[in-house]
């Protein structure tokens, strides 16, 4: 059997107990490691487990799913997801693979981000689509995801954001040069998220733009390390979000719509200062 | 501590290890247990958990916190939730009546079907607002929610449909009465939830509606019990939804919205039959 295991969000205990016990049984143990981090690394996860795990880059999972599956119609082979399986990254992909294969399989879910975003205290249900936020370069500053925004609060409903992740990203010097060099990882934080939103909305009030989906004293809500003993979550406007420190990553961020006043009695319970507490 | 502690979809074993360690120190520990539903009862639970579990009923979670939150300024208390605290149901409310008492509270996030629904192979982020549909009774048939899947399937996106649950309900002769006699609990099945819908399209057409949501040709999905051994997922029409059997509850249920090609390959994996393999 292949598995698919969802880790959850915060360090190797956050594993369920069932996926526990495939993990000690596997004949081998993969970890993705390109969409997401835990607080803990790869080492940490080998203490707890008591084995050894195989870190998946995503060019293994793309392209070497054969050597991954191999043995899995007769032994346990588990595949490791930070999160759930099918939550913000969803491994389908690899699924389709498999059965073509005629192999089976079976997934262990987890909380993602795509529901444990709901201990903001804002109602799972009144999310619209979920939209992802990616780094801008100098020449590169794609803005597509603004009018999902944009749709969602016209709608009065929440917006959750994913933040970019760069893991094993080259250079353009190196990719050039065929280096296979790796630059450090990168992980958004939402001071960088809210600095690109609020560049958006000062570019469309620049082309005159009237009707926009927020502004700079907009409240919104950075959250990093969910799941973790670190968990900070933050309610705060626009421009206030672009310089608090929430620490270390994973950052999410959420844009909220209509509030119903139980959302709101839960976000002053993460108020930045009396401009969210007076909300 | 006052930990609430989500119990994922399945069976015990899905509990996390760091929620089954907090269960395993805390003083008391309270089920809520009329939303929704393990495969596994309180016994089975108690017997892999080592101690008493308290079910708590919506009348003691809504009207009986204090006594719940007792001691845990001190000590630990555990509320356990079927899928995640913060997930279908969230328990916002006694998270704000603890902070009122000024005590510490945790959450342990777990799977949800907000989430889990991704293992039909649609992506999370292309899901709009999320629905739940009621029992209908001779003299009550709401169908407010029709006009969210429209306006999600307008948008192409996808429906998840939470289906209702009746836990320690009283029959209207009871109730008058003033007698404390429950009903069996009743949760609805797809069949139900295929059949109500199709009832208000047919109304909707003979009104002379043109442009309805969906038609009894559109392919839906059903699911039972996932997460757990005997997880079902089934692709057909909503005249086959009407009539397939995917055995016990809990059921899900999702009205996708427009197909990503590698959505359309998951669904053909759980079709009913060659009208949905042909999609």
């Amino acid at each position: 059997m292949f598995y698919f295991i969802g880790l959850g969000l915060g360090d190797a205990k956050d594993i369920t107990v069932k996926g526990l016990e495939i993990v000690k049984k596997s004949k081998r143990v993969y970890l993705e490691a390109y969409t997401s981090i835990l607080t803990v690394g790869k080492e940490k996860l080998e203490e707890f487990y008591g084995r050894e795990v195989i870190l998946a880059d995503r060019d293994m999972v793309e392209t070497q799913s054969d050597e991954m599956f191999e043995g899995s119609d007769t032994e346990d082979v588990s595949f490791l997801v930070v999160g759930d399986p099918f939550g913000a990254t969803t491994h389908t992909d690899l699924v389709l693979r498999a059965k073509e294969k005629d192999l089976e399989y079976r997934v262990i879910h987890n909380a993602s981000i795509m529901n444990a975003v709901g201990c903001c205290g804002l109602q799972l249900y009144n999310f619209g689509e979920t939209i992802s936020i990616v780094f801008w370069t100098d020449t590169w500053k794609p803005d597509s995801f603004y009018d999902k925004i944009k749709r969602n609060r016209d709608l009065g409903m929440h917006t959750l954001c994913l933040l970019d992740i760069k893991v094993k990203e080259q250079s353009i010097e190196n990719l050039m040069k065929g280096k296979k060099i790796f630059e450090p990882p990168r992980y958004m934080s939402v001071n960088t998220a809210a600095e690109q939103l609020v560049e958006i909305i000062q570019r469309k009030k620049e082309e005159g733009e009237k009707d926009l989906a927020f502004t700079e004293d907009t409240i919104c809500i950075g959250l990093a390390r969910i799941g973790s003993e670190t968990q900070t979550i933050i309610a705060a406007t626009f421009t206030d979000m672009m310089t608090v420190d929430i620490g270390a990553p994973l950052h999410s961020f959420v844009i909220p719509g209509e509030l119903h006043p139980l959302e709101k009695d839960m976000l002053k319970l993460f108020a930045y200062n009396d401009d969210v507490k007076q909300y």
